[in-house]
């Protein structure tokens, strides 16, 4: 089933405040199969309301509303969405005598205001809040539910999960979702190979993710049980891996970092790295990962040239002939990191970050990446297009998936 | 005028991840005095996005779509658009051949299924991406303004910048806002000693924000004149930074790798690293800056003890005496890595970043940061709250708040 969650209420707009209930709503439905496809924070306008709220009772199979159920007159929920059903509102006066009760037990009398906080939807069920003044609703149209609930999370959460779970659970198939993701390759690449296999495949559903240095493929799969929603993503995730031999690097939620440091780890090999353009960023990433002194001995920022003789051994009249950015001293530093850390890895990163600094023969964006490790020493050229933080990002995920594919065997990308 | 923002993408919709373009829209979008009226986030289906956008449209004065301007098959903000404003879309051959451009100059041939980012609604102006390659589009239609925007906020946000929001200002009020930065404060406390004197304050209006190693203090004044909005922000300004002296680290929207880097150019003085916890994050944030190479010699990631010992000459005996963290072993780092780079400052940082290797002496957050310059060294003990990668990052903060004021003559913070 699909669901669209709307929250209502100007103050959720500023740029400050967030509607948590959509999140917390948007997690609980999954766990009983319904997928939220869409989600919309609305100002208190009846008009605004009635035409959002027929559109979302019009595409999708569960609405839930929260907030607006207030006695002010800016709560107008209850009326826009009798509207969008083209529906009456009729007072339930033993809900008004419930709510004059309540007052009377904090010593208080109603205010006549609150007496449309009794308005229901004709053909809706009152959905009792012990916590708040503001009774939900729940109301079938045309084999749609839509759903009512008091806007402050502490109401909304206890009658969700005692009036609206039961009956979704009952009705719902379970979905899985997992994410797969690939480094170093064009997002428009990654989906003519495998668009073949996911296109027209409803179940499961396949969204394509790019993002520069990182390509995601999210599969969300259904099925009457967890299992079978997880075989459904199996059957395809299988195909995709053979589209994409070896360059899934995770299926499992973990980032490159993580996933090369775990190979390490599991590897019992140490690292030394020498950055250039990169700066330290590619250290800061590995070392975001908790257990990384297990892997890293030491890496060098070696920004001056002359830092690149004294820390590296780079020979000066390497630099000189070949310039700094070069496959030659990013060789160097490579192998000047990994022997004087003694370490079984080395890798050197230098380039052009840009924004100042390229030439005809060196453009911003031209990186060398070099891995140095037993069986020798593997450079590749890299062009990024882009600025200075997305270039020196790039070249850290080309740096992790040169590792990874030579740790794992594979063959350079 | 109104306005609704609306993200496109399944993914957006998951517990994971969150639509960040409309808050910074919504913000973007008050400065020019547009108020925003309605927010959803949608999946990649055609019938809801239709559905949705023709609400949106019918009910506001201005719709600003993000997302879905990709080439791939699930891309769909194009075709729901152009639908839900009953128009045809039109292939705009000179798109397609900028594209095919773009590719070309990093040597690869465009894939097929790019062509259809040249399809323009009916009507409508492309509106150039540089960063992207997803156009932006413009069209009127019946006095409301649609907009479309690639998904990725940082080729939406300078495409909004540069297209869509002089327009809009245009139309509106003028409104001016400024960012003042302070670093290594806590937000309540900053609050405490300035909130007598925004509070009940109209124009400007003053919001406080909090975040884990810097605090911000936005300022959004108003006027019939760019000069009179200034004014006002300009009066407050003053007396914030009379009660917080010297503490205001920014004003123009830097951040204080940047503010930090401009100083030390200024200064003319050359600086070397030496980072143990934080795993070259400083390193990394501070040749963020273009032109770091101007004060940044080398900076060194000694994770392990042995790569203190050997880089930056740190005493063992010390090391075993006083254990890796602490101010005798991050003083010892400043000094080593300024005496190898022969360099007029040198930073240590040590610490335990978590969650492991804490212990009730050394806990977890427990960091020691040393600047090390002509005038001697300064070491601070700090204790960060929070994980792994917030303590990381705070301790940069205060490095770098440590070396501007020092660069400033500024008593320690």
């Amino acid at each position: 089933m699909r669901a669209a969650l709307v929250a209502v209420g100007s103050e959720l707009l500023g740029p400050l405040r967030t509607d948590t209930n959509s999140t917390w709503l948007t997690e609980r439905l999954l766990d009983v199969g319904v997928e939220v496809v869409g989600r919309a924070t609305l100002a208190d306008e009846p008009r605004l309301l009635e035409s959002a709220l027929r559109s979302a009772i019009d595409t999708t199979d569960v609405v839930i509303i929260t907030g607006g159920l207030g006695p002010t007159a800016d709560d107008l929920t209850r009326e826009a969405a009798a509207a969008a059903l083209d529906r009456r509102l009729v007072r339930d006066s033993s809900i008004v005598e419930d709510l004059r009760a309540r007052f009377g037990r904090f010593g208080r009398k109603m205010p006549a205001i609150n007496e449309k906080q009794g308005d229901l939807i004709e053909g809706a069920v009152a959905l009792d809040n012990p916590r708040g003044t503001a009774p939900g609703q729940r109301v079938e149209h045309r084999g749609r539910l839509l759903i009512l609930l008091p806007g402050p999370p502490s109401e909304m959460k206890p009658l969700f999960e005692k009036h609206v779970l039961p009956d979704l659970r009952a009705r719902g198939r379970v979905v899985r979702r997992r994410v797969l993701k690939i480094a170093a390759m064009a997002e428009s690449q990654v989906d003519e190979i495998v668009a073949p296999l996911y296109r027209g495949v409803e179940n499961p559903r396949t969204t394509i993710l790019g993002a520069p240095g990182q390509i995601e493929l999210h599969l969300v799969g259904e099925g009457a049980s967890g299992d079978e929603a997880e075989e459904r993503i199996e059957a395809l995730a299988r195909g995709l891996r053979e589209r994409l031999p070896g360059r899934i690097f995770s299926e499992d939620g973990r980032e490159l970092p993580a996933v090369v440091g775990g190979l390490l780890l599991e590897r019992a090999l140490s690292l030394a790295i020498a950055e250039s353009c990169t700066g330290g960023l590619l250290s800061a990433r590995l070392t975001d990962v908790p257990g990384a002194s297990g892997f890293l001995d030491r890496s060098f920022v070696t920004y001056s040239n002359r830092s690149k003789i004294q820390e590296l051994g780079v020979d000066a009249e390497l630099l000189d002939r070949a310039g700094a950015v070069s496959e030659e001293v990013a060789a160097a530093m490579a192998d000047g990191a990994r022997r004087v850390a003694e370490t079984e890895i080395g890798i050197g990163i230098t380039g052009i970050a840009g924004p100042e600094g390229g030439t005809d023969d060196k453009p911003v964006g031209l990186v060398f990446i070099a891995v140095d490790g037993a069986a020798g020493t593997r450079v590749q050229r890299a062009r990024f297009p882009g600025w200075r933080e997305r270039v020196r990002f790039q070249a850290t995920q080309v740096a992790l998936e040169m590792l990874r594919r030579g740790l794992l065997g594979l063959e350079p990308g």
